[in-house]
Order: structure tokens, then C-alpha cells, then sequence
């Protein structure tokens, strides 16, 4: 070991720890984020400005849904000076008591749901606070708060608002009752905010109306720069279930999380401890744990040692508990994945959306979770570049920080050369005509930064959106094959079809012989019954499906046809085909063709209109009452409509199986790298 | 507007909002970190074990510099069960005063740097209690830590820290003093954590091995869980030159930020506070800018109304400052660039290594920084996948999060096509067979999160990031088509050496003649003096460099031959050589052939041993005393060795004009795309 070569500097080093020591202070968390402004997400003007609409809308939201309201919510945007706008988010919400406003608006770290298990958009009491700060800093002018609540009281109420950054707490330099006109309740915000105004992918616009797909219970007005107003209207009167609070998950507890939970609770003994305070433990499973840990059940929970805690922990482990609750969380569910897609395909029309997948829920850290996936692909979506990502967390879109985020990091880990999309050395964003989309639904989204840009690569949730990729692109390889089939097998009908009249024609002129008819003589080279579909588009939300059925055997054959619709696209032209046999709820549709005689063909047609016409594709169509090897263009019915397409094919374990070589434990490495 | 479709629930909106009122609380720092354990880096076991190590180190080697003490720090892992470890990192800094100790180690957001503008590891007070708390909450046990200072006093302190984590405050369960043998000054902390050991890119060893490649003043010894000791020995007794701690910069600042320092300031007039709290502000400039902005210079700074601060600010803006003062940065500099990517090669032989580059200071937000860069190219560097990226800030090795990081997003932006590399649509990572390796040193690094694992994508940032990169690209592009050009000129020499003398040979057998003697007419062909350079490994360490001059000219040449070496590998084999001239102190030599006659060669050779030999290219030589127009393979001496070799042929402007399509606005939104 080296030792003498210390230089002293000025003083020794004795006196420099008492120097060090003198230095020594709190810093206030104000002050730590003025100081770390870009993990609040104001690290560039444009990211600004949308951090400052984005943080009010979802504190909208969120009081809205709270309050059973449909939200109704209004965003204007005005220009002050070149690079100073003023911002207001105007909301029908419940309002906010008066003396709760300074706290709420004027101090980081200050909310109600920040120890509640439950799904909701802001969650850390800082980011309209911390909006607040960043206004105040950048054009020294205070945020103007006006809320009002129903009831008795007609009053409402208005503050200016300051964050003093050197005790996080509010300023409020102007306090007043006024009458609000024509408002029953609900709340205003509006500060000016230093920022940069953009168009494209990342601008308020954008935002906005991904906002407004995944929540179409809402209506979001917004009045642009240049005085422009965009309403998009709500796509729905029915309001998302309304996620419920639980109780933690014993799951991926650490020691010290439940120490402390044992040192605050109110139950009496341990037992009553575990079954009382935490969600899925049975009386059952409370004793298994107890009696694995070789802990009393009877002792006081404050009582419990360290090792106590950590025999619990480690039984906790070992026994099998039901997975958490799931009506805590609100995903958004098959509609809304392929309405989501539609909007950004901006009337591009692809050839194919893969059927979206709603994982079953999970757990990381206690907090349940739910992963939903989808991808539409083909037809005009440009082919030269990397696939389109859109990415969205608790219904809000996230429109920064992919490259940091475990959505993309999924996205890079799938070997996508499996399912039929470029991708140089089978990692990283594929390439081709495709767009993925996955959303992520929890009580605790565990965002990378405060500014809610990306979620951390926790290995429970990448390996959750991997899983939902995979089953998604597996459905999309399914039609892409099931393409390719269709179109070898249709070539070779041509040839048959075509190819051998036209060669009988030939010979039979040529010998001079009458042309013979070769039906019955085709039908038995052929011997399938083949079923063609077709969709075609009629207008902007219009298409019309044509399903032919040619018999190319030599008996009568009856059989059912199936397809799945989009529900709210069918109208009455379904029904009026009597062929028709029933719908279910789920939009499965069925008819029958009876005693379709060798050589004779059989149509089926109908329309669907509305939004979600575009994404039915005609081919995934399904005969029963026939054995499916004869029939060609249509697979058999898989067992029973009652379970999904997919689920009945590939489990989690197929998946697992298929790709072995990408576990988690890969997947968490080299996704960081 | 819809309005009436209110669907109440449990109690009017009134009530909710009352309900909602009562639940809002402050939450603890410590409980925001503790739910968001991931912004602090502890997202996945192996990375939450390198966080262990790093914060701790980060904190002896800052401790170590302050006090201009040469650290020798000791990290210790073992392995207490099979994802339980125990971390004990020692240094000799020093020491801690004893009643800072609980503070220091168990309470967030409190340390001596917040404040301080200079470059130092650690800053926010987060890293060392954030770590002690994750240790607490995954083991249930405390942090054990021991100082020692020098003086009079020869008593040590030991004491076990826990952190409560609702009110963020040290619990201190063990206090004591004892005796420290053979210990003169220095801090130890032991705890135990949570981890996963993992061996590869990320590993502790790797993360320590690249440490200690930027700190070579730092002597590290690693103590693996197998039990096997790692010594990287110091590789100079040379501190690097310590950061001096700075006012802040006036360019950046925000209008809040202005107001807060002349609440706080202690200067009586505007003037005096404008010229006396901030660097740049001379007496010449503060009038300017008050003039500019109609404020009175003899006013109180608290009075100061927003209005004359945005004044202020504005002025400031408009007004030339020069950049902020550069002691307070400590860049790594060209050789500690080159070793460090020669780590990374781990024996592989590139072809060449660019000229690292260290960019002039600049300032984001108040805060200056620097930005280096240096690219290795070919060789046995793997050329089939995409280039690996090295990342440090402030001489702390990033390892997670490349996808998050400006340093990545900056390679991505730059369109290496240009330089020579494959890149897909001139956007992403380029493949092919290099490495690079960007630090960015400042006073304030913009991590993305508290794990300090990349750097925030400020647009000041990344430009200067893109510019250090291309700089570097066109010095690597360089040499890549002067290694083309060579390689050109030495198939058509060959050509007229071989072939001619061949055909010559062969025609005057067929006419029977003696072959006659080309060598003038070679010569006289060719009219150059070709200059061809080698060099060949001899060891691990140790190269031989041979220049053949060839004087393929009809007259007799004199020239000059410069080269600029490693200077710490040069040996003997330089000097003994009689046509050797002069080598200065950046290694810049000069050797001089006189009168070599045509079709005569001269041959200067050398040897180079030590770590940088490796680094050499012996192609980038360069002659004088001769009309460079003649000469073949090498470049004329540009003007003056005191300049150097890039920077008079690219300006920044050169550069940025070259590339205007990536300008800095682009770059930002595409950046984050």
C-alpha cells in the first residue's frame, strides 16, 4: 500500500473535515427540484410547456373520475411574448376546499393520494405544484387558482400563488370570494409559463388528442395560440369502472416495508395483522406464513424482530397467495387499443390490426399492474423506417423519453424477425410498415423521473410487456402466414380455374372436337371448398365485406361460417341476410349455408360504419359443421367461442418456451445496456 | 358544451370534495424515495448493488480531493446469502467531524455541496442516505459507519444509522468511540443490502475498473465475494488540478432565480450585488445592464419589482458576457480519453485512434461544463454490430440507461455516413468497427433521475456533445481517406515499379536485347518522394515505428519529417538516431533527412513501450523543407506545430454550417423523439 504521499493543502486534513462539517445543511425539496428542474420534465421549452398543460389536465382527470363527473375540460393556450405563454385548465370537477388550495398548489410533496394503492394519473403531490414553481420562476408571476365547490355555499374563491422554494411552502399574495358565473363546480388554473410552441409529434395538439382517445368519457376543448378551438368530443357517456383502493400486496415486500407496517398498524396481534392489512391473505395463509416463519400469531405486531420480519418475508415467498386484486386498475381494453391506433394512422389504411392483447394483472413491488398491447400493420404505413412506438401509463400518452423507457426496451428485446418485421440482428426497434402500441395500467406506474416520461425497466413489467408483444405479433404472424397461404393457394386455383379450360378450349379446337365441359372434372382435381373474403372501403367510416363461398367438390356441403365484428360497426344490412344465424355480445357473428351444391358459390355480404369499421379484417374467419381439411380460406373453429383466439393457442409457458434465451434476468440487463 | 350528464355518486361533488380535503397530507422526501426507489437507481437487484458501491466511492473520492489527499479507497463485497450482500468501502479522506455523522449518513436532501457551484461527484445529498436507507429497508439492518480525523484527538467514532422514513431523520442505535489501529484520518461504511452479482458489462469490478481509469490518482482495491483482491494501482501521484468553486454564471438564469438571489443577497446597491455575486460581471458590463434595462443601480436588490428583474434578465441577454471560468472543471484530457478506451479494447488492436477532442467550456443554465470526446476505429474491433458507447460524467462511469442519456441521443443525431461509419437512414447508433467515449464535466450534471445514471437532454448539452463527436468523426474520416488515398497511390506505384521493369524485361527478350535500366525513368515517371509508413507490435506494450522515405524525384531531396508521439513511450531508439532534430513537450519530433539522392531510400525507425504505444498512427505524418506537392504519404506541416492539428482546419462554424440541417432545435425535439 502507497501512504506517505499525502500533500497538504491549507490546513490539515483535520481541519479540513471541521471545514466540511460547517458546510454540512438541509436542503429543501424545493429546492432540490428548482435545482433538478429537468426531472420535473422542464428540461427543454417545448418539454415545458407541455409539462404545464399535461400536469392540470391530469389533475383534472383525476378529480373528475374521483367525483363520478364526466370531465369536461377546457385548455387555452395564449401567447404572451415570443418564448412567455398562459396557460389555463378549466375543469367541472368537485373543487377544492378554499384552505386546502395553498397547500395544493403552493407545496411539493403535498397530496391525497400518495399512500393509496389505487390507478390514478398524478400521484406524488408534485406535479402541479411543482408546474406552479416553474411558472413563478421563469416569469416571476404567480399562478392564479379559482375553484368552486357545489353545494349551499355560492361562493367561489380565487388565489394568486407563489412557491416559496426556501421552505416549500405557499405565498399567497391575494385571496378573494367572487361570484363564478354560470359554474356549478369545478376548478381553474392558470399561470404563465416560459416555453416554446411546436407542432408535429410533440406538440400540445398531439397531447391533447391522445389524451382524448384513451379517455373518451371526457371532453377536452382547446384554444390554441392562434385562436383556433379544437373540441374533441366525448366518445362515450359511460364513465371507466372506477378503480378502487387496496390494501398492499404482500408480494416483493422488503423487510423494512413491513417492519414499518407493523410498527403503525392498529391491529392487535400479528395474525389479525396479516390477514386485516394486506390484500389476499386468508386466515389459511395467514397461519401457513406464521407457522413457516415460526412466528406467534398472538404477539403484537410492533413486537416483531428483525428476524421475525424476515422469516415472514421469506414465508411470504415460499407460499402460494392469489395474485392481487384487479378492480384497483382500469385498462383500457381492445376498442380503445385499436381506436388509439387509428387516430395516429391519420386515414393511412393498414392491411391488418393484430388482435389486442389485456394481459392478466401482475404485481412488482406490491403494486398491481396490467400491460395491454397492440400493433396494426401493412397496407400504407410507410415501410422504410423504424416501427412507430406509442406508449401511454395510467391513460396518459408519454410522448418523451422512449429511448429510456421499459415500453421501448420490451419493444428492442423481441426477436421480431419471428413474427415477420426487419430488425438487424434480431434486437432494438424493428423496422416496417408496423406501429405498436402498449399501455400500462397500476396503482404506482413506476416512472423513471418526476416528470412521468418513461417507465423504469422493473423486470416484472418488461417481461409483462414482452409477453403482450409477443402474443400480439404471434397473431400478426398467424395472418401473416395465413396471407401467404391464401395467396399460393390462390394461384394455383387460378391455374386449375383458368389454366385447364383454356387448355381444353385448345386441344378440342385443335382436334377439331366440341370443347368438353370440365366442372365436374375441376371440382375433383380441387376437391375444397373455398372461401374468399374481401373488404372494400365505401367512404371514410364505411367498408363493405364480401364473403364467397365456392364449392369445389362433388357433394352438397353445408356448413357455419364465423367471424368476429366490431360490434358497434354492424348495422342492418347483417341481419337482413337470412342466412344469418346470431351475434353474441362480444360482436362473434355466425351464419349458416345449407346444401350448397358441387360447382355453385354462396355470398355473403354486409357493411360496418363507424370509427372502428377499418379494423376488422375478413380474413380471420372460422367454418364448424364441416371438416375444416377440405376447407380452403377459412381455419376451423377452435373448440368454442368462449375462449379467446389466442389464449387457446399460446399460453404464457408456450411463449415462455418459445423464446427461452430472452428471460428476464437477460431481458433486465441487457435491456440497461 | 354537454353539461348535463351528471352521474352522482356516493355524496353530492360538494361532499367529495370535502372528503378529498381530508385526506391531502404532506408526504416525507424520505417516503417519496422510498416509493420511488428506481429514480434513485435501486430498479433491479444487480443494479441496486452496484448503487452501493457507487454512491460510497463517489463520496471517499470526493472526500479525498477536497482535502488534496491521493485516495486509496478499499471496496469490499461479500456475499451473506444468496441476494444479501455486505458493502464495506474505506477510504482516506478526512474524516467526518462525529456529530455530523447521523445527518451526513441517515438524512435525504442535507450535504455541503447543494450550494456549492463546482465539479464534484456527489451534490444533491441524496446518493450515500439514499443508499443507507435501501439497505435499511431491504436487510432490516443498519449502516455501520466508522471515521477517524486527524489531530490531537486520536479517539474514532463508530455508530449504526438508521434512517425514519416518515420524518427523515437519523436513528442512531449504536454510538461509540474506540480506538482505530493503525488509521490516521478516513471514513468507513459498511452496510448490508439486496443485491444481485452479476459478472459482464455492468459489473461491480467493471464499474471500479473504469473508475479507476479516469481517477488514476485514486488507488482502488476491490475484494470480490470469492474472495479474490483487485488492486488498480495508482497511475499517477499527480491530483488533478481541484475545482475551484465559482459564482454563478448571469447567462441562463431565470427571472425567479434573480429575485431569490437579491432577496438573499448581502450587497447593499444593484450594482454591487450584479458585479459582486456573479462571475463575468465586470463594472463596464453591470452598467450596461442596468442602463439597458432602466434600473437603478443604487436601489436595494430585495426591491427590485419583477418587472426590473425581467429587465434585468432580458439585458443580460443582449449583452456580451464572456464565457463563465473554466478551474472550476477538471476534464480527463487526451490521455486519459485514449487509455480509457484501451481499456475497453481489452486487447483488441484498432487501427486508429482519433484525436480526442476537449471542447471549450460552455454554460447550461447558469452551470459551465465541458464536453470531451474520442473515437477508436478499426482493427480487430468487431465491425458487424452497432459501435459501443462509453459514457462518464465528472469521472463517474454511467453504466444503465444509455437509451436515456444526451450522450447517446448526441451519437444518434450525428450522421455518420459522412465519417465513414453505416447507419440506417443517417439517424441511431452506427454499426461498424469503433468505439466512442464522451465525459461531460460541469459544475451541475443534469442526471435524468437521482441514480444519476444519464445525462438530461438540455439542448445546450447536446450540441456541444454533437460538435465534440463530429470534430472527432472528421479526424477519424481523415484518416480513413487518407488510408484510401493511400492505398490508391501504392497500387499504381506498384504498378510502374513492377510491371514496367516486367515489361521491359519481357520485350527486350523478345527483341533479343539487353534489359535496359529503368530506375530514372521511374523517376521520372512517378516525380515523388514517397513516404511510406509502418508500424508493427513487438509486446503487450511495445511497437516499432519504420518511415522509408523512397526518392522517386530525378534530383537529390532534403526534407523534414514531423510526428507527433505518445511522449511517455518514447525510449532511446528516438534519440540515438542522427537525423533526429527535436521533441517538444507535447511530444511533437522532428527528424531531418539531408540530401538523399534519386532512387535512393532513407529509413527512420523507433520504438514506442507503454501503455499509449498502442495509440500511434503512424500515418499521421507530416513533412516540411520540401514543396509538399511532391511528396506522397504525408501531409505538408500545416503552418505551425503550436497549433494543432484540427482545430486550424475546423472552426465551430465550419462544422455547424456543414451539418445545418441538425441544428440545435431539431436535434432537441428529434433527440427525444
Amino acid at each position: 500500500m502507497h501512504s506517505g504521499e499525502r500533500k497538504v493543502g491549507n490546513g490539515s486534513s483535520g481541519a479540513i473535515a471541521h471545514r466540511l462539517a460547517a458546510k454540512q445543511q438541509e436542503i429543501s425539496v424545493t429546492e432540490f427540484f428548482e435545482k433538478n428542474k429537468h426531472i420535473l420534465g422542464f428540461d427543454s421549452r417545448s418539454k415545458s410547456l407541455i409539462m404545464g398543460i399535461k400536469e392540470a389536465t391530469d389533475n383534472a382527470l383525476d378529480a373528475c373520475e374521483e367525483a363520478d363527473i364526466p370531465p369536461e375540460i377546457t385548455v387555452t393556450l395564449e401567447r404572451m411574448e415570443d418564448e412567455v405563454f398562459c396557460i389555463c385548465v378549466e375543469d367541472n370537477g368537485p373543487g377544492i376546499v378554499h384552505k386546502m388550495m395553498p397547500n395544493v398548489f403552493g407545496r411539493l410533496l403535498y397530496g391525497s393520494r400518495f399512500h393509496a394503492l389505487r390507478q390514478s394519473r398524478g400521484q406524488q403531490g408534485i406535479g402541479i405544484s411543482a408546474t406552479v414553481m416553474y411558472g413563478n420562476i421563469t416569469t416571476g408571476r404567480p399562478a392564479r387558482i379559482m375553484s368552486k365547490i357545489e353545494g349551499d355555499d355560492a361562493v367561489s374563491w380565487r388565489m394568486d400563488i407563489f412557491i416559496d422554494t426556501k421552505t416549500n411552502r405557499p405565498i399567497v399574495t391575494n385571496d378573494e370570494a367572487f361570484v363564478w358565473e354560470g359554474k356549478d363546480h369545478g376548478t381553474s388554473i392558470r399561470y404563465y409559463i416560459k416555453g416554446r410552441y411546436i407542432t408535429g409529434k410533440q406538440s400540445v395538439f398531439e397531447y391533447l388528442k391522445n389524451t382524448a382517445i384513451v379517455n373518451p368519457h371526457a371532453m377536452i376543448t382547446y384554444r390554441d395560440p392562434d385562436g383556433k378551438t379544437f373540441v374533441f368530443e366525448r366518445a362515450t357517456e359511460t364513465m371507466p369502472p372506477k378503480s378502487k383502493e387496496i390494501k398492499p400486496h404482500p408480494e416483493g415486500m422488503e423487510i423494512g416495508d413491513l417492519q414499518k407496517y407493523a410498527s403503525a398498524t392498529q391491529q392487535k396481534t400479528v395474525r389479525a395483522f396479516l390477514k386485516n392489512d394486506f390484500s389476499r391473505i386468508t386466515d389459511r395463509i395467514a397461519d401457513e406464513i406464521l407457522s413457516r416463519a415460526g412466528v406467534s400469531g398472538e404477539g403484537k405486531p410492533p413486537k416483531l424482530t428483525r428476524e421475525d420480519c424476515k422469516g415472514i418475508i421469506d414465508a411470504i415467498a415460499a407460499v402460494k397467495i392469489m395474485a392481487p386484486p384487479t378492480d384497483c386498475l382500469s385498462p383500457i381494453g381492445e376498442t380503445l387499443i385499436k381506436k388509439g391506433l387509428m387516430h395516429v394512422l391519420e386515414g393511412l389504411r393498414p392491411d391488418y390490426y393484430a388482435t389486442p392483447v389485456t394481459r392478466a394483472p401482475k404485481a412488482a413491488n406490491g403494486n398491481p399492474f396490467v400491460v395491454e398491447a397492440g400493433i396494426v400493420y401493412g397496407g400504407d404505413i410507410p415501410s422504410d423506417g423504424p416501427v412507430a412506438i406509442l406508449r401511454f401509463a395510467n391513460r396518459v400518452p408519454l410522448l418523451y423519453q422512449q429511448g429510456a423507457c421499459a415500453i421501448t426496451k420490451a419493444v428492442e428485446s423481441v426477436d421480431w424477425r419471428r413474427y415477420g418485421l426487419e430488425q438487424r440482428g434480431g434486437r432494438g426497434i424493428p423496422y416496417g410498415p408496423a406501429i405498436i402500441l402498449v399501455h400500462i395500467a397500476s396503482t404506482k406506474v413506476p416512472f423513471t423521473s418526476e416528470g412521468k416520461e418513461a417507465v423504469a425497466n422493473l423486470p416484472e413489467i418488461q417481461n409483462e410487456i414482452c409477453l403482450a408483444l409477443r402474443l400480439c405479433a404471434r397473431n400478426l404472424k398467424g395472418h401473416l402466414n395465413k396471407m401467404e397461404r391464401k395467396s399460393k393457394t390462390e394461384a394455383k386455383f387460378r391455374i386449375v380455374r383458368e389454366l385447364l379450360p383454356d387448355m381444353a378450349g385448345k386441344v378440342s379446337e385443335m382436334l377439331d372436337r366440341p370443347r368438353p365441359d370440365l366442372t365436374g372434372t375441376i371440382s375433383k382435381i380441387m376437391n375444397v371448398v373455398w372461401i374468399d373474403s374481401r373488404v372494400k372501403k365505401e367512404g371514410k367510416k364505411k367498408v363493405s365485406v364480401l364473403y364467397t363461398v365456392y364449392n369445389y367438390t362433388t357433394q352438397e356441403r353445408t356448413l357455419r361460417l364465423h367471424a368476429k365484428l366490431p360490434k358497434e360497426c354492424v348495422n342492418l344490412s347483417l341481419f337482413t341476410d337470412d342466412r344469418f344465424l346470431d351475434m353474441n355480445d362480444e360482436g362473434k357473428v355466425s351464419w349458416e349455408i345449407s346444401s350448397l351444391p358441387p360447382s355453385r358459390t354462396a355470398e355473403i355480404s354486409f357493411e360496418l360504419s363507424g370509427e372502428l369499421a377499418d379494423t376488422f379484417s375478413p380474413e380471420d374467419v372460422y367454418v364448424s359443421g364441416i371438416n375444416p381439411i377440405i376447407v380452403m380460406g377459412a381455419e376451423g373453429l377452435p373448440g368454442d367461442w368462449g375462449i379467446k383466439g389466442l389464449e387457446i393457442l399460446e399460453t404464457d409457458t408456450d411463449i415462455e418456451e418459445e423464446e427461452q434465451t430472452e428471460d428476464t434476468e437477460e431481458a433486465e440487463d441487457l435491456g440497461d445496456e
